[in-house]
């Protein structure tokens, strides 16, 4: 294994002109690395992540700013839909110390590194508060609660599905093609109706996507969630947005709105913004501006 | 009457935070003028308007961004759905020469105003180029083309359509009621079913509407029209869109993207962006960022 640890500077993962979902942490020879796997600082080595050297859907800035997310103060249990190694979920905790996860991976390889990620020493302020479920994010009723999902269960749910369109799909690797492909176009419907069952009523779903799928992923917070905000993520000014933040409320009525992008590079350098920075290493949130009371903690 | 000209440095509507659709042009006493018009200026003064001067949707920032996504160059026939008194499609064919405009308005007090409008020898540069249809947008087949809306007949159609929603319905001006609400939902989806049954194949689609109607919108376009562009139109930076400008082209397999935002204004002060004011004032075009051949010409 390798450790690697990405500088305050230089965050996991550049958000270049039109990157494909998940670069590798660090895209230098450490993939072939003894075990098969790389080790991998986030926020600063506030913690670590097992995950695949060569193959399968590697965690970066999407993550990240999906984490970023949950506001400050939240408390209770979070869900992390399709979570991978169990990036976006451990950001979460690792920057809220009144937050649990559940990691929910039905890739077994994936569910593996989420699980050898919990045992890492330098993880050890995360595992109690952490555990991954192996299962399909896609079931329903008895056999989603089965699965280890239960209704109205959740505070907060984060999701960053599988989200290349068929076109892009040709990729030899079939753990990476079952990341990052949409099977039959109903992806979002499918998680978005597992995220409204399994959330409290007034709790938070965060979404990263593509912008081409805002329709389908407005569409499917459809009357189970208002109060959806959407927040374009544009690289440099002028661009084309290549990533929609989306949150919403579950049974909330409140009207949707359309915020002022994130600007992910400023100057003429390859650096992040100050914001984005903050926003990738755990060090900010990014609530919502619509305020609204979290759901009630047992 | 009275004739009104807004000038260079101040458009005809500012927008503010989160304005209703619709201005008067110029708030102040002229809206009691003798006749129940008033003339306004629009393009520094390149086209007027005959609006009512104490009812009715007056035309304002919208109609003029919305005439600004027809490209300059363009050629051809131009269909302004429910043009009210006319300012979008005036707008369009005041900055291109070689477009003509038919104004397609419901409401017998609007087709009125946008008669008068090209009876004025002010627009005698105009009137050649653009007759008013006194039609419902909504129609279908035989009757929606006996009214006047050809199938493949048009080169370019832009759509301000009334687009308040219910709760905010009560306002106690049937005209302005009518011309502010969606009368049950559907509005995108008849107007838009109409757009494209009147483009010609590779025509363009311009809507300009509220950001809590971009799932209609984008589910109206669905099939019919691809190459959607989306622009957020924010006030001022880290302010919520308040509009969002569409285009789309139809029978085009594009994907959907999203654009960097307009900014509305700049600066500490009340005053519009400079691109701004050119888009307003009818001196620059905001084009698509896709590149498509348009239709070609008879």
């Amino acid at each position: 294994m390798t450790v690697t640890q990405a500088p305050d500077e230089k965050p996991p993962v550049p958000v270049s002109g039109q990157p494909a979902n998940g670069h590798p942490a660090e895209p230098d020879a450490k993939s072939h690395a003894v075990s098969g796997h790389t080790i991998d600082a986030f926020h600063n080595g506030g913690f670590f992540l097992v995950q695949p050297s060569d193959a399968g859907h590697r965690a970066g800035m999407d993550a990240m700013l999906l984490a970023a997310t949950v506001p400050d103060g939240a408390r209770g249990l979070l869900a992390d839909l399709g979570a991978g190694a169990g990036a976006a979920g451990l950001a979460a905790i690792n920057r809220l110390p009144d937050l649990s996860a559940d990691l929910i991976e039905r890739a077994p390889v994936m569910a593996d590194c989420a699980r050898r990620s919990l045992a890492l020493e330098e993880n050890a302020h995360l595992a109690a508060r952490a555990r991954v479920i192996e299962a399909d994010v896609s079931l329903q009723g008895k056999l989603r609660r089965d699965a280890g999902l239960a209704d109205y269960a959740y505070d907060y749910v984060i999701l960053n599905p599988p989200f290349n369109s068929a076109a892009d799909r040709k990729t030899p690797d079939p753990l990476k093609a079952e990341a990052h492909a949409m099977e039959n176009g109903d992806l979002f419907e499918r998680w978005l109706r597992t995220a409204a069952a399994i959330l409290k009523p007034g709790g938070q779903v965060s979404v990263i996507a593509r912008p081409e799928s805002m329709a389908e992923i407005l569409v499917a917070l459809g009357n189970r969630f208002g109060g959806v905000e959407v927040t374009p993520l544009v690289p440099r000014q002028t661009d084309d947005a290549i990533r929609i933040l989306v949150t919403a409320i579950k049974g909330s009525r409140a009207r949707m709105s359309l915020r002022d992008r994130l600007l992910v590079h400023e100057g003429a350098g390859h650096g992040f913004s100050a914001r984005m920075n903050d926003l990738a290493n755990g060090r900010a949130a990014f609530p919502r501006r619509m305020k609204n009371r979290p759901p009630k903690q047992r």
